[in-house]
């Protein structure tokens, strides 16, 4: 797409691996901009060109720093509207706050909704995401939302492992991800279980029980996000205990906060498999981490979006797999 | 509060005798409206008595038919608005096109959103409802919307009769229905199973597997909703054949539709415990079909509201059974 | 128009016949959307083709049942914008509960207005309809409406029978019709008189005087909407005891609700001539009414909007006629 | 109500003594704001007590010149919102542009919406005012209006004077005008005659039929505008001729611009009854010409408003008539 | 451009000899649209040739009358949004009221934001202006502002005539313009003065004082806004008695109300340099007074806008200056 | 106020001492809210008591780190609206990111409006703040915002001092801030210099040269913000030079952000005089600079908005001052 002068890519601080990858998927040049961040923790971005009338496409995950990298893309889509660009579409592979999306008690925010609202607000047109923590995160919003999916691209990495059939079993390691756990089943034509803890929406490790059969079977832990790693850890453990025989995490996206790194090592997980939806810095990736790239995923969003094609098909999974979600 | 001048109950068709006993319970009277259905089905609402700077409470389950049922609110707050009402508060019981609440597939709508920004855009001011299909659909309103929980009045119908514990397994029909299962779990201090059919969105019945134990158990299939009878039914038969020894079906919302009664009679259910959320007609109830009223929670939602009080421990199990969800 | 990828014709139940003569003249194919009506009375779409970039027209008369022909509408639209629709123009035939523009009486609603709003809140780009009941709703909006007349296609369906001049009396079944008589009469080179029955505004039938000379005179009734029929009945009989020699009823759109055929049926009138803005069951149609097409109008429309051409001319009388309205 | 701190009346410069005569029947004292005109034709206000938290009446007839009496209303309401005000009621004796109410031909504004429109979004939360050009005018608002009606008064100055029953017509001067004139003749239990020139729309004299019985009559012209006075003049004239005994002119609003003193005054028209609603300056003053005042009914309104009571019988008329419209 | 049927100019009265300065520079003509203002003072627009789908470029300068220039701009916008125009861009080369841009005391409007608010409100996609009185003005709006600057046109009237370097001073004739001055001193390479009047933000003459040296320089006052004259006045006489040697008045727009021609040509002013940003009546032009015609900066930034290319070098002074603002 | 249970105090994290001020001023304790930071940057807050029905003021300077602070107050409000709370007064004693309220440059965003956007988008009720980078940030807001000002408080202090007269002169660092300097040097009656750097919008210290007198004087420099330190310490050091006798800086913001405290230790400044609108670290304290504070002012704020009474008179200087800004 590199002669289309319509179209430009800009690249926030979050994630500026994914961005080249993306741009390099699209042979297109990622526009320049300047984004200081000056001692007093405030930002200022400035054009380096021209957008009038172009379609833009901002990459940015909003994660860690989540306030900045939410301000950051707020900033830059306030300076875009006011260059007069056509058409403002965010590619945002990590959605913070995703997982604020209700009010579990009173008098609590629904923090996913207000960033939704604080996009709208702004004039962006479009959101290009991957993995919502719920899917109906897409009906906070009344612009249209491109909701990406990464379990054909995690399944298929199982798929080609021959991870596949009766004596795996899918696990999902909380109540409220059963439904998710369940479509990735599918796709590896394999049963599921459901690590029952207590209070299934906290991040943390409790005494749990199994419902379904585990033992004896290859473990697929799979869940949207991995932020401490006590979930994933203790839903392992359980798995150990309960007689599993190899025990795999898999989550789109990897916050990985605090000890996470040292929890996942010890846990008992053969392997890890994200994607790279959130930048990680040196320190936190080790050997039994893998990170699948969305690269080229978003990048054929972005193709497909900006030529008015049907993203239906990506959508689905890999044609040797031959299951659609 | 039958001397406050100042808040006035409105009731619109679809679920009147709810209404009275809301109206009963905090001893008011329901204004006066007339409510027209024309030959051409046009509605033509006009309001009888004035309704300038008064608080106002709609009482209107949007349910079968649901389009008229949501018309007939709709109208009734243009009316109320545009009359100068102070504030206006819409209670729905049954909140129709609540299982909308996400694009399942490419090019599907949202419904459960544009009824929300129906409401909002016409100037409702709140909306109290009661078990929204995903809790997530509490974030498509910028409104307050105090949301209101069933599981305690239906667990404690149980909990008096003694269906508590070990021997009682508390099953979700669906794996999207999870969450709901073990909360009620929980205030019945039993464990829980999952019907494990494939595309668990549908309200269909097939071949259903059971993940969990079962057998020499109690059975209560918790679900949100009863709509076709299908679902429950399956669900019933596959717990009859894995060994459950008494089955019984619990459901906010009766909607019952199409031949869901004579579904429901064939089902081996001992009993279904359901709400007056909908008003069912004479030709859809039965023997087996309980239905408890939620009439005096909504009543003293509205009297909390009304007095700006907090309506928190209205959400909280009966103290007899003391757990909060 | 065949060959343009980027119009797309869409149809809702209310009237699928005139939709596709649209279609034909255009020589376009209606685009595929499954619109499923569930036994609970929920409606659920689902558009069978990208829609992505599109200039999309969505044809639904909001008639009978009026409230769930609007849902639909309301659906669809919600499902367009989502699906990325460059731009929603809807075509309404029929506007249903346009007759409620104005607050008649204190504390009523002004649902044509609440329908507008709807529509506009839903992202609808431009609505394209016919003969508003009053012209005023066309300031309801703030989007493009454009405002079609199907007088001149009425009147040359007279004109071509010779029922024009001074022997030809145009009469207003109601004090606030006087104007679309005249304009009518205009086109006719004729004289007007008026049914001068005391309340006007209700669709009923009362004794009536008229103002003007019937004597003696061919008669043509003219009205917006024949509903329940009485109006026209009633006009015809008062045409009739005043010497008028024969008698025509005329209106855009046919309701026909209630018993209104048989009220036609037995009312002193020789041919009812009325359009396709609403499909009609056959058991509503008999041999004295004759429905002229629209269709070949809202195709034409379509086109020019489509190639952003003028559309003023279609608002003139044909060319035999020589009048502009 | 002169003890009422939290009430506030404010009176902009284009009907001074109407709103003298308001405050006087509410004892209330008009707050003081200071409205100056700069050379170069900006307004600039500054109010000169605090509004915080006040209820806000202010009067402006957006009158000749109407373009600065409306910005002259926007400024100052803007300056309401920002101090603080708690509620802005805007009473609009004469709404100015209210006959820019629909777009006759193609490419014309709606500036009666377009006038509404700005009053909303600058904060109002009412508007009271009195006999729109069209009741449809109404619903261009989305917050409350409160509607007044002239006919009530007006036609108790000719009930009081015996001009009653069938030896009186009431005479539309345009056939957008017919229901109104039916209104007026209901009043006075008299019959109605039309005037029936081809152009109805336009505010000019030409050759013109009448339509309905007026020889040896005592005729009243109603219209709610009398503007450049050429219509109320030619529909004397043509009266005059047709054998009318006594001729009267209506109408609420007498903006008389151009020559229309001139104009009216050598009309064939015994007396004009008109209301304050619009100031008129003494040069335009003349005896034919009786001024009602609408100040005693607006006050009533304000008083009914602010403590939330019903003004529906203020539509009606006065007792000893005791009809309602 | 000519040949371009896409784009379409319109222009009022405020300034209609500016108006064919950009057409001519464009080599385009200026589309019909029929203003016409009614004895009433109200305004009826018409518009003379389709818009539909067209780029739309309305040049209005809102001064004197300013409610007057302000409300035909409106309801022109109201026309061409209702007419289908694809884009309205609103060329303003005076921005009337932009001097009320904060509240000074309390309980003041924001005029110059309720105007932003009206445009946006209206469906203005975008204003092109120049010399707003403060840059603060541009966040008044969310749609995109080209905000052109008269600086290097002016400065280089006084460059190319040898007024640059240390014999030459700028001079701010109230402390809020000191910036302004700042920036035209830079252009000249020339030091700044500060006429220090106690209250800054009138425009009136009072004693004053200058900090800064100007005896044997020639001074040149620079303001954004000649009004009543009095302020320039004030400022050259007392950079006179303090000895300058030379003085000029420069300012980007002459606004010259009521008695300024008069009292401008009685100051001590060699010379003033305005725009014709407001078109001034032949009484106000005197032979001191020289208009250098923003016509040619306009029409390149229309230009450049509808290519969609930078605006930016129209920012930058002429070559020969070499300087950037 | 203790008495009060309808106010509510809430108090974010930024500068917690200043809240328990105006809380002590006002006797009342702040409500209890938890707000927590994950490890992942997120943040979450519940509110600990019922806001139903109640006037909230939620204290929080949007001061560094700027961004984190901006989306507590969000969420905050986020949950406050949610949760029926009647009106949300937002206390922001520093407005983050105010400087950046026009576009210097093109392709700028101007993000103290994108931030007035937010906060109003998410349907906060007023703002109360405190000396504003530019007045004209008032504009950004359509709520009310009340601007106190510091100036009274921080001049009295060198009043009390007898810094007054001829012998201080008031110096600008800047050429936009004259103004601010023009309105300091009026309380204490004294004349005014400015620091004339080249581009004085950048916070750099470059050579500089001085307007107006200041050898053998006392100068108080005066800005509204010390953020790095560099512009202050570069006036002080050209001052000096100058011959200025005892140097003094004043500003109502203390951002001293990265070194800032080094460079204010080692310039030739006596005492620098700010506020406590933000939080100093310990260690950003040190004996020369001195901190008033404006506890008493915005607790006097509240209480007359809460009473609904005028807070003109907050804006004047003490009374033995006598003198009004």
């Amino acid at each position: 797409m590199a002669e289309n002068k319509n179209i430009k890519l800009f690249a926030l601080n979050s994630n500026l691996p994914l961005a080249q990858k993306i741009a390099d998927e699209l042979s297109l040049t990622i526009s320049e901009a300047e984004v200081k961040h000056f001692a007093d923790g405030e930002i200022q971005i400035s054009i380096g060109e021209s957008v009038r009338g172009a379609e833009i496409y901002v990459i940015q995950a909003v994660a860690d720093p989540v306030n900045t990298s939410l301000m950051e893309l707020m900033i830059m889509v306030d300076a875009l509207r006011r260059a007069s660009a056509a058409k403002i579409n965010v590619v945002m592979p990590y959605y913070g706050y995703a997982r604020q999306d209700r009010k579990a008690r009173s008098r609590e925010p629904i923090t996913a909704k207000l960033i939704a609202s604080m996009l709208e607000m702004n004039g962006v047109d479009r959101v290009i995401t991957i993995d919502l923590h719920a899917d109906q995160v897409q009906g906070f919003f009344d612009i249209p939302i491109d909701h990406l999916l990464g379990a054909p691209l995690l399944a298929n990495y199982f798929f080609t492992r021959h991870l596949v059939g009766e004596d795996v079993v899918v696990v999902s390691p909380s109540h409220s991800g059963v439904s998710r756990a369940r479509k990735f089943a599918e796709l590896l034509k394999a049963p599921i279980a459901i690590i029952d803890n207590r209070d299934n929406e906290k991040d943390t490790a409790g005494p749990s029980e199994i419902i379904g059969e585990v033992a004896n079977k290859r473990a697929i832990i799979v869940d949207d996000i991995i932020d401490t790693g006590l979930s994933m850890s203790a839903s392992a453990q359980a798995l150990h205990f309960a007689g599993a025989t190899e025990i795999y995490g898999v989550a789109t996206h990897a916050v990985l906060s605090g000890d996470a790194v040292t929890i996942l090592k010890e846990a008992p997980i053969k392997e890890y498999v994200t994607t790279d939806s959130i930048n990680l810095a040196v320190a936190k990736q080790f050997p039994r981490l893998t990170q699948l790239s969305i690269g080229p995923l978003l990048a054929a969003a972005i193709e497909r979006i900006h030529k008015n094609e049907a993203i239906e098909d990506l959508l689905k999974s890999p044609d040797n797999m031959d299951v659609q979600l």
